[in-house]
Formats: C-alpha cells, structure tokens, sequence
C-alpha cells in the first residue's frame, strides 16, 4: 500500500521555526515572533454580535447552497460597487470555504491534469502545491526586483515558448513580497493571456490592505481583474477568476470564509464542484459574515489597515540600521520580504541565519526558501502584525545579532 | 480558453426536484419532502452555548495547526475508546472541514492520477464525482439485494482482473440504501485490501444512527474499520483511513466539521497536503465542536436517533400498502431505498416517476439515478429525516398517486 506521489508536498521552513518558537517559550525565552500570516485582533464586533446571536437562537445550521447563501453573495457583489465601482452579478460570487477552497475550486474548474500553469517565484507556496497535487505542472516566472517580483507578459511569452501556457495565478498584493501590480501592468498582463487563451487567476485576498501614496487614489485598495476592459463590457477582466477572502482585510482567518467571481463560462463547473468536493462553506460564518459589510466593520478594519501602516512606516525608517540589500517595495499585505545581502554572513542560506537569529536573540523570521526555491535562500520575511513594539524590539535584536557575526 | 475535462460533473437529479419544490412552495403548493440529506434540529445544546460563548468573549479565532487542535483531537480518540473499545492516538486524529474535506485528503494521500478505485454502486455520488476530479479511474461494483448493496471479496477479485485497484471506498451505513457491512464481512473485506495492497477508506458518518435488533450488541453503533485485527495490534484494520464526521448523529451539517483517523504512513502526506489545500478546518467549529462528547450532547443526539427509529418503523410497516420491489435493509443511516418494481408503471424512469409524483401530489423523493447510473433508473431514495407526520402524509399521497396509475 502506497503513499500518493503527489502528496510528497515540502514541509514548510516556518514550521520548524514555529515549533521552535514554542519550544523556546515554554522554557520561559522571550520570543519575538514577525511570522504570522494573519492579522491579530480578529473578527468585527459586528461579525462576532452576529454569530453569538446566532449561536443564542440555536439556529438549524444545516447545508447551504453549494455556492452560499443569496444574502451574503449580494453583499459580496455590492462591496465590488462600493470599492471597484463594478457591477457584479452576486450569481457571479461563489462563497468558498476560504480562499483555499476558492483556488481549489478555480484549479479544477480550468486547469485539467497536465496543464502547464505559470506562477510568480518567490510566492505563496500553496499555490503551487495545491496545483501540483491536482496533476497540473507548475512554471514558474522568475520575478526579481527589476519586475517587482510580478510576471510580465515577456516573461509569460518566454515561459510559452516551452509549451502553451493554460493559466496564470497572480498575485497583488502579493505573498511574500507586498507588491501591487499597477492598472497599466494589469492590463497588459490580462491582455496578454486573455489574447493566448491563458485563465488568469487573480489572488486579491489582500486587497484593502494597503499604502498608498495617495488615499484618494481610484486605485488606492487594489486593481480588481474584473476592472480591465469593464467599460467596454467585452474586455479581456471577466475571464479571470478573482479570489478574496474574509481572513486578511477583516481579520477572519480561522473562519474558513472566501469568494470567487467566477466568469460566465466556469459558474456552471464550479457549482457541480463545489457541491462534490465541499458541499457549502461552513453556514455559522456566512451569517455572520454578513456584517462585514456594514459601515461600522469596514471602519474597524481599516483602523487595522491604520495599524499595519503605522508599523510599516517604523520599520521601513530603521531599515537603514539593518544594512540589508534589496527590499522588495511593499505597497500592501503586512510582510517585508528582504535580501539580507552581505548581513547573511557566514551563514549557509537565511534558513541557517534564521535558525541563529532565533537561539541567539529569540526573533523569528520566515526564511525565504518558503517562497522561492531558487534565490530565497538569501532571502527573509518578516510580518508586520506583531505590530509596532514587536516590530521595534525586534529591529534592536536584529542589529545586535548582526553586530557580532 | 477552456472548461476543464475534469469539471464536467454530472448534475444531480435531485437539485432538479428541490428546485421544483421550492417553485410549488412559492406558489402556495403543499409540499411533502422526503429528499434532506441532514437531520433537522441542528447541533446538541451544549456546542451552541460553546459557540455562542466564544462569539460573546470576542475570541481571536485565527488558524489553527492543520489537522485540528489538541483538544479536539483528544476529544475524538477518546470518543472511539467509548464507541470502539479503541485505544486512538490524537496524533492520528485528523480534523477535517466535514467529511467532504476528509475525503478529499484521503484521495490525495492514497491515491495518483491513474490509480483505479473501486466503490459500490449504488453509492453516494461524490465519492466517484471528486475521484475523477482528482484524476482517477473509478471502479464502480455492481452491488445488488443478494450482497446488501456492499462489495464482497469476490466482487473485488473481480474487478481487479482488468487491473490492480488502489483503493476501495467502503461505506457504513451506506447512503442511499443505509445497509451495514457486519464484522465478519468487514473483517474478509479488510483483510482482502490488505493481502492485496489496496487501501480502505471507511465511510462511517452515519456511525450511531442504527436500528440494531439488540441495542447490548457491541456492534450496533457499527464497527469502525480499525477494529480489524486490532487486539492483535497488526491486523490489517489500521492501514485504512476512516472518515466521520459531526454532521448526521450530532445534526452539525453545516458547520462543515468531520475527520479522519489516519494510519501512520499516511500522516505526514495528509498534514502536509492539508496545510496547502485547506489552511485548517472552521475554528469557530472546532473550538465549540468538543462539547459535542459531553453526556448531554450525546444523549440529545441519542434522542433524535430514537426519532428516527420510530419514523423508519411507520415507514416499514406501511411498505406493503406501497406494493414496491427490493427494499434495501436500512440497517442505520436516515434513508430507505426502494426498487419500484411494477408501481414503476408506464415512466420511463424513476426520475420520470418522480416528476409527475411530485406535479400530483405534491410528495419530493429521490430518484436513484443520483446513485446508481445503471440500475438506478427502478429506485427511490426516501429521507426519514421529515418525521413520522410527513413520513405517514407522503405514503398516503404516494399510495393515492399509484391507485390512479
């Protein structure tokens, strides 16, 4: 009897970090930890009244549709009007079980076993390992500092040459970098593949969590894949899948809640998926996710975002005392993705330096191998959502460990 | 660009009928229906106050580990020391977002793209609908009234002659027919997987809803595939995957809530594969889901199984005034099974006999179709989960329905 192939999924680096992190602590060790993957704080209040009401009145928290109640597809609709300016159709938004299920979902409604699809390296490793065990074969773009750490339609039209491309995931803000793609960029990109029969798959669980130069910016909280062409109502945005999610913006991780805009000619396959592999997404958050959409959510996230600023802001002023070489522009999401340049030292990779820093000085960063198996080996994340004293006690930390080596 | 091959799933008859009934409904219609997949009435008591206590304190419900917190894990193996008899490691206890979660770890875990894996037919149809999603061959195995709707040795044997088989999915109490796989039948099946190198995965969801003749049998609540060989401690029962769920006997559908035990070899593959494709199980869920195995919960689940109990009676003891063919034994789950025999008059089909039953008299069943592509088209699948009134309502009105034919 054999294990599957396909699982044979790397293990992540930040586990064996986090685990040590918990070892460390229970010895009494003051650990700062800039890991997380998920803002602290959680829910709206709103959201929380919601489902405490919910739980009093003993609701019969049965099935759902397999793409979620009406209630809460309107209301995802209407926050494309409120944010985008977009007319969605709310049969259009298929709630998912968190973005997970919504890639999940997306992979296998356009991507069949086989399927070359190309993705940004360093990026959020789910993503190619959740296409892998579909059978799908992953390529992926080499994306540095000169693109921002986003795809071109050059690099797309490089990655073609070695065989036709069915999808394209990106990312923006992305994981783990924070870069955005701009409007002109999204454009060309969603040009590009929409002219090779390319689906693009557009991750924007981040958007919302942003720094713009300028707060009354049109594009202040992200460029929607749906926004391209809008105008002419033909253009190339709605063939692309846009995945969001309740975890990040309203602080919703472990509630298991997402969406899909799914594209007129996927809604159908998606359904029947999502009834097979899922069922519904879990009933108790739909409820209650309602209410994040209410004035008095959308405030309280955005103090969040307030938050994320004002420790990106400290961070970004001190990086000069870290002496580290390339930083990749975080213009959203909550990381600071960085080269540790010369700083790596003696050290083999930034896994090793990682390790050090950790037993040395009891910060733990995610080492960039997570991301980029390729040049993430000099690289580091660090997340914003430790907040500002973390953030602080974890540059002097940092600046002493790099003093002695 | 393209709908994948691998999403053409095909459409359920029975959305067609709910459709139907909501559109009769609206119109003032009054409608029996014998279709829920779930147990009304919802989760026990005590895991709503959980839940609602969280909401109440604001709880940051972020991730938790992959496969579930400690607790719960414990909480589960503790259940089958209660159940079973079974000593269960919690570090063997995967918590899954429902049992449709489970499921889809399970295949990833055991079985490539390629790998054949054989289930019964009649069987539920999601199984072999996220198998092929997944890439692999089913083997469907003609199961009929002579083998209580479940494969055998024999049948297996058979099917292995036109190519080795991966995996058998075996479930019990089954959906539609709710037959049981008894010990002795249990324990050739396993033991024939083992010798053979194919890895059982044991739905047992519907565990705890039986109608056993002696309620002291050690065997009623049904036996859990690690029971197999298990005072031995190396039979052959702990390399299958066993998925439950709290969805039928705790009436928590919607919650998206369920697990598998995991044997050894497999536990690094579905930890790995769940923190990609999932993240985590529903936390609100979880957290509030370990007060499902309190005395109180268990014995309000109880009580809705004793409802259940009487509601199947009335329906057996009627079953001669409906004068239909083979009814499979519902030894447990909420369903009856029935081949229509002659009263399939002049329909072409049981989905045809359905349609005008419910345009008539207003009666929804399902059609067995939905479970079996082959012989489906002479039975209905009856839910008991209506209760005794809309139970006894629906024969009168299916008894008036066939007179007329």
């Amino acid at each position: 009897m054999d294990v599957s192939q396909r699982s044979a999924v790397p293990a992540f680096e930040v586990m064996r970090i986090l685990d040590r992190v918990a070892e460390l602590r229970a010895q009494g060790r003051d650990v700062v930890s800039l890991c997380a993957g998920e803002p602290s704080g959680g829910a709206p209040a709103a959201v929380h009244a919601r489902a405490e009401r919910i739980h009093a009145e003993r609701a019969d928290l049965g099935y759902t549709p397999a793409l979620g109640v009406r209630q809460l597809r309107e209301a995802v609709a209407a926050h494309y009007g409120r944010w985008y300016g977009l007319d969605v159709d709310p049969s259009r938004v298929a709630i998912t079980t968190g973005s997970s299920g919504a890639f999940l979902l997306a992979f296998l409604a356009a991507f069949d076993v086989g399927d070359r699809v190309a993705l940004a390296r360093p990026g959020y490793p789910a993503y190619r390992n959740i296409l892998r065990a579909l059978g799908c074969e992953v390529v992926e773009i080499d994306c540095g500092p000169a693109e921002r750490f986003q795809p071109t339609p050059e690099a797309l039209e490089a990655a073609a040459r070695s065989g036709p491309l069915a999808g394209l995931v990106l990312a923006s803000p992305a994981n783990p970098t924070g870069t955005m793609v701009r409007r002109p960029d999204l454009e060309r990109l969603s040009t590009w593949c929409h002219e090779h029969g390319v689906r693009l798959v557009s991750d924007e669980i981040y958007h919302g969590i942003t720094y713009p130069e300028d707060p009354a910016d049109p594009d202040a909280r992200g460029v929607c894949a749906w926004e391209v062409g809008d105008a002419a109502g033909d253009g190339p945005g709605r063939s692309a899948v846009v995945v969001s999610s309740f975890s990040k913006y309203w602080g919703m991780t472990g509630w298991r809640l997402g969406w899909a805009l799914v594209p007129d000619d996927l809604v159908d396959a998606v359904d029947a998926l999502a009834g097979n592999v899922a069922l519904c997404p879990p009933t108790p958050a739909q409820l209650a996710a309602v209410a994040a959409f209410t004035e008095e959510s959308y405030t309280e996230a955005d103090a969040r975002v307030a938050e994320f600023a004002a420790t990106r802001s400290l961070l970004l002023d001190r990086l000069d005392r870290l002496g580290w070489g390339n930083v990749a522009p975080a213009d959203g999401a909550f990381y600071l993705y960085a080269d540790l340049g010369d700083r790596l030292g003696a050290a083999s990779d930034s896994s090793a330096w990682c390790a050090d820093l950790l037993e040395e000085e009891g910060v733990a960063v995610v080492p960039g191998a997570d991301f980029d198996g390729v040049n993430g080996g000099r690289y580091v994340r660090l997340s914003l959502a430790a907040g500002r004293a973390a953030v602080a006690e974890a540059v002097e930390r940092i600046v002493a460990f790099q003093a002695r080596r």
